[in-house]
């Protein structure tokens, strides 16, 4: 089968590899309906997370169950199922809590990589959610983008408590800011800010339920923020970039007693103690349990309530890969959606 | 009157100076029945945070209403009080939302200082909260205890989501974190892991409510409390120190999901990003909002369910303020009450 690997910062090819096999009781093998680039993928194809060597890319996956392993007992062959970038059991304390990426047994969510024609996918039990029947074409982007995208902007939304009443600032215009906007809108605040400079994405920002679009960013656009709030700073601030200014520019824009949600996987970040200290804002991310949010999101897909496939703006065939890298870099394109 | 004045590191002095007098219409003039030391003052006396001249000490009181200036309308002379660290209006929107020590009007709650004699409390009616009686005095000790020390730790218990069902582990054993086991137990906290290796500490967290003591600190620390929580860490972590040591204590001793409340003022710590992000824990903390809690607290110090008085554990005439410094910074005393 066809699998996308990256070989050197900046260097992506498809190659073919072997079929995925069940090599644990509890495994799953997926073939993919569609597959997508991730913007942490971008980290090692800028050369700021390094490689040890070829790296088979892709965690976000949806797609029908071809095969099961003999400990496998609610998942199907037949079944189309969605699945996230950490594989849980969804049976210890730490899943029951709702915090699956740092379930007991977590293992890699795609450990061969899934942006690939077929998936070997560990702990199919407790780590994938199917639908009651394989969906419409039209669907699959959305479906796609609960694997990841959808699921972190959602947590993000729920870490900063995003809610009724509540004025929400989105720290980062990417797919998962984005959807951070979206899921802020379904929770029910009052008020949310999109920090973009960027015309298309905010145009998606509004759609999605942006009430206000800032343009500003670091300590002009805090300044902003405490502006549009009645010098107060916002209740919530999604942070999905995972830089020292976006960390920073999501704390500064949070009032006292405020929620920072924050997923942006923080690279060279520090967070100064005294700062944060006198700030007295809550403070909560990390990488996000989507296998919690997962039968919700996939129910509010399913009914067409929301469509957040919409950050999907550039479909290549799975071989094209290195372009999706390269438009993502540039910045060309939200998010690509490969098709094996 | 007397006043205790720090002059230099490691240098206090009792000094006369003028009686405090009305300045702002919201004003009140308390004669203080009680004042402590508090472990913060420790910073400048150590010489890890600077003093710009001679600093008049002291931000813990209570005491009897002497003169209100002509806007104040709720607190009047013959009745007492207490206070906290900052001033603030109890009216603004940050206030409402619990987070007085952010009022959007707070100023220092003694501004010239409370070892002393008498104190001048801007923002009075905001401030101040009065019993229905004065109260007798082997209660003293207690409604002192509420003006800072048991209001802090009960904002760490609080947001470190102290509760039913959660084992608690509080890292330091001063005043601050004893009265974080209490405010845990109060809380309803099912196991409450006291963090020292102080005999008569030990003891007093053992009376507070605490079911376990351990005595290891840094990352031997972590480990026992992760061999008391199943390999999880606690659900709830009170950090009532302030270093980097203790923050990071803090932080591992917690599971995934759980909670950090911090309420020990960070001199000098930086949180590196990636391990938090990959922490999965809520951090929350900074200067406690004493007021929000303190009519709840004073009614159980009123009624005797809670005993905080207990952690002062030396009481001088303030006259002997210096030797009270001393003791604390020596830690011959966990706190000590001066009499004015």
């Amino acid at each position: 089968m066809r699998v996308a690997v990256m070989t050197a910062p900046g260097e992506v090819r498809v190659e073919d590899r072997a079929d995925p096999v069940i090599q644990e009781p509890a495994d799953a093998i997926v073939r993919l309906s569609a597959t997508c680039i991730c913007g942490s993928d971008l980290w090692p194809y800028r050369g700021i997370e390094a490689l040890s060597g070829p790296r088979r890319m892709g965690h976000e996956y949806v797609g029908v169950v071809e095969e099961v392993g003999s400990a496998v007992r609610t998942i199907r062959p037949g079944q189309f199922v969605v699945g996230s970038f950490f594989a849980s059991d969804n049976t210890c304390e730490i899943c029951r809590a709702g915090y699956q990426t740092h379930c007991v047994h977590r293992q890699p969510g795609a450990p061969d990589g899934a942006q690939a024609e077929r998936v070997r996918i560990p702990l199919a039990d407790g780590t994938l959610v199917a639908t009651p029947e394989v969906p419409s074409d039209d669907l699959i982007p959305s479906f796609l983008a609960a694997s990841d995208v959808l699921g972190t902007g959602w947590f993000a939304a729920v870490a900063a408590e995003a809610g009724p009443g509540r004025t929400v600032a989105v720290v980062g215009d990417g797919a998962v800011g984005l959807l951070g906007v979206l899921a802020a809108r379904e929770l029910g605040a009052e008020r949310i800010i999109a920090m973009s400079r960027h015309t298309d994405r905010q145009k998606l920002a509004l759609e999605f339920g942006a009430t206000d679009v800032v343009t500003e960013r670091g300590d002009e656009g805090v300044d902003r923020i405490r502006e549009l709030t009645g010098g107060l700073g916002a209740h919530s601030v999604i942070e999905a970039v995972g830089t020292q200014e976006s960390m920073m520019q999501a704390i500064r824009s949070t009032r006292a007693g405020g929620h920072v949600g924050y997923v942006g996987v923080a690279h060279g970040v520090s967070l100064p103690g005294m700062e944060l200290f006198f700030s007295g804002v809550h403070l909560h991310g990390g990488p996000a349990p989507v296998r919690r949010f997962l039968p919700d999101l996939m129910d509010r897909i399913a009914s067409g309530r929301i469509n957040p496939g919409r950050v999907f703006d550039l479909t290549l065939p799975l071989d094209r890969a290195a372009e999706g890298y390269r438009a993502m870099d540039e910045r060309r394109a939200i998010k690509v959606l490969l098709q094996p």
